[in-house]
């Protein structure tokens, strides 16, 4: 019998048709990345929940307080509560009476970031969309009665070139539904099919994120979560089932393990190249991602921290997602906004060295610490972290030639250098005035015809 | 073969089980009414939730005011809240500072009643009690933090002879879910799956009310409602089995013609003998079943009107179900405890003529209006609503014979009759003074020995 | 001499201007008490302010919480209040969302009473006009953000035949210039110069009241207060001084002395005959003059309390000044309301013998208790607290003639009776069904041509 | 004629107290400046108060929403809050749950600054400390219901070295009193009587403030104040008569006239050398002195604008108060902590030429724009604010010698440097990294033996 070519089109179409993604996780972790999430390298996380209400301690307020029964939490809110206080009064304290997406979609883009991750629901259960599944306890029934998620979309997509993603975390402290589940070895799935998982195609549908940011998947397995059936519909049949990035916080054991990219633990760093594609998450305030009002200035990271970070992370194949925490009045304070605009300063002059870059052979120097590599294309760029006190760094990973330029990011002049046997070269730094630095933290150096 | 007479009881207990009612209105329609029902008479309804708390218009507070846009609502709110405050930010006004439960059954237990009927759940889906399908929309996670069902079930069954039973609303306004059900003609039924049934379920396992009123049935038909599956369980399984009673209100056209008794219409009183045992439910607020501020007194029934709906109610075979509205602070106005203590007063002189009474062969006189008949054994009791200005009662309904006695309940001295021909008797009323009155409205004559 | 047209004149001039009071006891009490007010018989009272928002335990509560420290006030509040929450955190809750002045004056005309005492200022120094001794402490500028006084004062004047009178307290429990000046023995007097007088004087020029009802009075000497000067611009320059009238709490050591009527202690019911006017204020709440939220209706006086107290009080010469207490937002509560409608119902009928009369020769029946006379012209009126239950009075006190009559206030038809030797008459109460009677409570028998 | 020994010392004591300060300016004005005042060149200026609650556009919140009525603010209140929410309802909202004065005292310590100046009234009429001349308006009666000015100045005075002042404004937007004097065109005192003076007694007596920074006084002549009385007292019989400093804000027309040191205008920095000791008010967020909620990044003043103006400042006879707007939790926002800090870590380095320093005789260079002068002793510094691209700077002030030494502050090696003929001398700066720049902003030379 012969096939007509319509037959063989027809064919190949359900060929490919059937050559979906399966849910299981052989079949869901053959899925490639797609590529603009490896070429964006930098992103903004931001947490925004009630928990940005009390604003005290961290985005696990509830938790230090009621769960774990921390003693700063309960003496901060017996001194200043009433005694029947609960955290659901909290709610309509959330005004985001300031709330101005288009002032974030400013900030954000003047960052550098190509991507933002945002809250969608947090451990909290609260949600910053009007979900179904989360009636009266989330920020359209309730507090701001304005639909967060949807209103930064909207500014994100018409004011930046950043892509929208958004967190969400998989389970609840206290959703009694889960809570339940949980007490039955998590044998029943009441919260998994009630709330959870109509919640997960809500906001793919409504708000086609293309970051899909799980979080909350220690406590049971993914076979709980029912997490590969949705990643196969994500990956299938979703709205966005062609350029969704996801993590790897699908159930307890998955993490570095399946999923998109690998997160593995929150500020995830590890120094060596890794094989699979990685993120680095963390954040500026050092002790807490949801805005914290009693976070002192040197809980706060510096531009030294965080370029040394981003160097860090993308030498060695990871992106950086780098978190604030807005406030419940809806506005990222001054100092964030400071340290968005400084980053993205830094990265309009070095860009170059991190956007699209791979890792090199090196991630890092093998004489000057301090020192790390990527690459594009015929380049390689060395992001030094502190300028040396001599004016003279001695390097050991690039092997140069007759024809290696040395450029430094920013600054028109080559730099000289000369060999150095056996183990390196010397480069000169500029000697130039503060007022002609091409930035304030972290200089480039770009190297042209190495070996 | 033969059966052995352990065989005969185990089949005997195997079709008694067997026999258990089916899903159908045919074999639910067939249990009998427990007895106690229709012997306590004289019921208290009370009205609580979130409604109390903006405790204006009526307890559709919130549906006047988003649902129907009622003008004076929308203006009130207009003038006395943000722009952006909605219904759910009045949760944690809801203070229960007051409550008392102990003092609710004090004052439950001195009007009379034989049974309490509370809303645990009114059309804005609040409940009353902790539910783990209405999640941080209830009183237990919002609003007072505090078991309100629980609380008051268990002083009244401490401290008062009254049953203890739940207002229930199958529908809510504006549950997400609900409305989504709604819109696909009730063909879908998440709401009832993973709200309601499992609500109705939780209320009768925890609080074994000897009640379960229905409502808000009238928007789908019980095949939606699942109500026969609720009730066949109900009457077969459930911890209260053998003692609960229901009501009519379970579909879109089971009224007055299904369930248990029939309520027919909020404030239904015929006026003629009824076949089917039925309940008056009414409010002595004239517009408003919640509690309402802006009620003056004008608005509120006195025991003129209250006896004589008493004793229509009952001479016509139906229960009084008597509704008040407590506040969101946790209490029972001045005003509605005079009129529940009132009462107390008049049926602890009379109430002989009303617990356990039997509708007579006539339900009102047939000749002086405003006269209404109980029996009981070998008792008439007629209940003259207005003294007669000239001291005597024409009556066309008892006849008498020779040996026949009338007293007034609360007067010691038989009152003197005599036979009118053809029509009836006349009955010459106590020159009593006002002192000397056994009470002060509704004066209950008894005859015995009429043929 | 001669004096010249001129010069008489001026000595007119200086004679009526000498006429007039001097600040000293002596002129002042020499002032005849306005005739409006002794015709009057019966005003309502108001105690509204800050404290009608924790409405809780009395208007005394601040003082309560915080002055003697009451263990079940400090509990309340620990209970239900934040740790720093102060008194003043109560004024924001102050809304009088409901108030309608028009309504209250129709309630208030319809008790059948003549005049109306409002508080402007209790002890708590929170004045319900905007004072501009007062800012940011009064009703005006914070909590209902409404001139309270000037308001009522309108609706007062526009719909009822009420005069309008102000209570005031000299006094503040926590006025930090008052308690300067205690403190040194009330030998400075900071506070009545830059407080107290001022707002005397403001609320006597802008509402002109017709009672100034002062209060507070025993903490100090009136030398203190410098009331005799109060007074004496209040009686001879100020906008009301041919019909105002005062009290006599003007300084420690003054009540049932100086001033204008007496009232010396509260609840002041001597049951005797008083040389001077006096007043009987009392409160319908036994135990609180502001409103109180948690007060069961045992704690309300009814109609048989009231129409005793009435009778007693006009009986010796008193007029009745009985207080209700409003809620926060604005209200009467119902059972107030039924209260005050259930006087006017009874004034009535029976105002005849109220308003307007004297006191007669007995006050009360010198055989049966329980009766009250008063008289007016001719005619005297035994108020009849309890029917007898004989429907037989036996009365020693008025001395009949052949000529006597006796009516019932409301009863068409004379009264029999006989002479009664040595002692006085028997009455004959009519035997008229309870449906004829002219009233529930207290009947009044009017007495002609006695001797 | 002798005089006894008794005598000379009665006469001495005469004219030591007739040496006092009478209350006119020509004596006042003859008072000299207490030393440590210019001595110290550095205070920081806080705007704290109850317009820290709403913290929007900026502390004349009041006044432009309901004076000026500005639509902005109008605008925002209308869509935030209820219609009848007034200024007054934000007190109970000044919560300082995170106030630590200690927290504080460690920052401003760090700043580099020798005193602070708080406001312990503003416009508004709020006073931070418990005034009994402004009572239930005040921190202690209401709002945190604490002494703010009473803990701050107990830490700044245990834990820094910095002189504590305070800010009061005379006037008061809307105080009655105040308004009753202005409408009589400020012939009457009752305000300035009974509140202002009384307050300013207060604060001085109880708080003992180095500084009295008075404000407000444009309204009216310092003859309406008693602005002259309030300062003879203050330099002749306060407790902090011998070392208190005032400003020239007493009275219309006074500033820059008479009074202690001249502040003149807000921001007042005139380029040019001051006869008179003078101070430079200004404020880190460029548009408001109480904190904004809703200030970007951009409205914060950098370190380059914050060293320009102290160099302009102290090179011109000035003192800088540098303020900043704590919030109404009680914090200093990051953002301002960054700023405080990088100010001290600068004065660390560069605090010898500004501390104790004195106006040279040029204050900025003759030739080199950007570059300010002091001096102290034998020695001249020259804060140079820009790095000059090509590494040197050409001066014209400073006459060198052939002993001239020029040393950059923070830097070991003294620079080279070369007469230029006819005008001054070229400086080489240091072709140092930027890892070796003693500071990162403004860096000072210093010459020694300059003729």
């Amino acid at each position: 019998m012969f096939l007509s070519s319509t037959s063989v089109f027809t064919l190949c179409l359900f060929v490919c048709i059937s050559a979906k993604y399966a849910p299981n996780w052989q079949s869901l972790d053959s899925r490639p990345l797609p590529a603009w999430y490896d070429e964006a390298k930098f992103g903004i996380f931001m947490h925004w929940g009630l928990f940005s209400v009390p604003s005290f301690g961290s985005e696990w307020f509830w938790w230090s307080w009621k769960g774990s029964k921390s003693g700063r939490f309960i003496e901060y809110m017996k001194e200043n509560y009433a005694p029947h206080f609960e955290y659901q009064d909290f709610a309509p304290m959330f005004h985001a009476d300031l709330f101005s997406p288009d002032d974030w979609a400013d900030i954000l883009e003047a960052s550098g970031a190509r991507y933002l991750v945002l809250t969608s629901k947090h451990h909290e259960g609260w949600t910053n969309w009007g979900s179904k599944y989360s009636w009266n306890w989330n920020s359209v029934d309730a507090g701001p009665h304005r639909d967060l998620v949807g209103a930064l979309a909207n500014s994100i997509r018409e004011k930046t070139s950043l892509k929208f993603g958004l967190y969400y975390s998989l389970f609840e402290w206290f959703h009694p539904l889960y809570l339940e589940d949980k007490k039955n070895g998590y044998k029943t799935q009441t919260y998994v099919k009630d709330v959870m998982t109509p919640q997960m195609y809500e906001i793919v549908n409504t708000y086609k994120p293309e970051i899909v940011w799980s979080d909350g998947d220690w406590e049971a397995p993914d076979t709980y979560w029912n997490s590969t059936e949705f990643l196969a519909w994500l990956y299938n049949d979703s709205p966005v089932k062609d350029t969704v990035v996801t993590n790897d916080r699908w159930g307890d054991g998955d993490r570095c393990k399946h999923g998109g990219y690998y997160t593995c633990n929150d500020r995830y760093n590890p120094g060596v190249l890794q094989k699979h594609k990685w993120e680095n998450c963390m954040t500026i305030d050092k002790h807490s991602w949801g805005y914290r009002r009693n976070s002192p200035l040197s809980d706060y990271l510096d531009m030294d921290n965080l370029t040394q970070i981003l160097a860090e992370t993308v030498s060695c194949g990871g992106n950086l997602l780098m978190n604030i925490g807005p406030t419940s009045d809806g506005r990222i304070a001054p100092i964030f906004e400071e340290r968005l605009r400084q980053m993205g300063s830094w990265l309009k002059v070095n860009g170059e060295a991190i956007y699209s870059s791979k890792p090199w052979t090196h991630q890092n120097d093998t004489i000057t610490p301090g020192i790390w590599y990527t690459s594009k294309a015929d380049a390689v760029y060395g992001i030094v972290l502190d300028w040396p006190n001599s004016n003279k760094l001695l390097l050991g990973a690039p092997k140069t030639t007759e024809q290696t330029t040395i450029m430094m990011l920013g600054y028109p002049t080559p730099l000289t250098w000369s060999a150095e046997q056996p183990t390196g070269l010397i480069v000169s730094m500029p000697t130039i005035p503060i007022s002609q630095l091409p930035c304030q933290w972290a200089w480039v150096l770009k190297f042209t015809n190495i070996s």
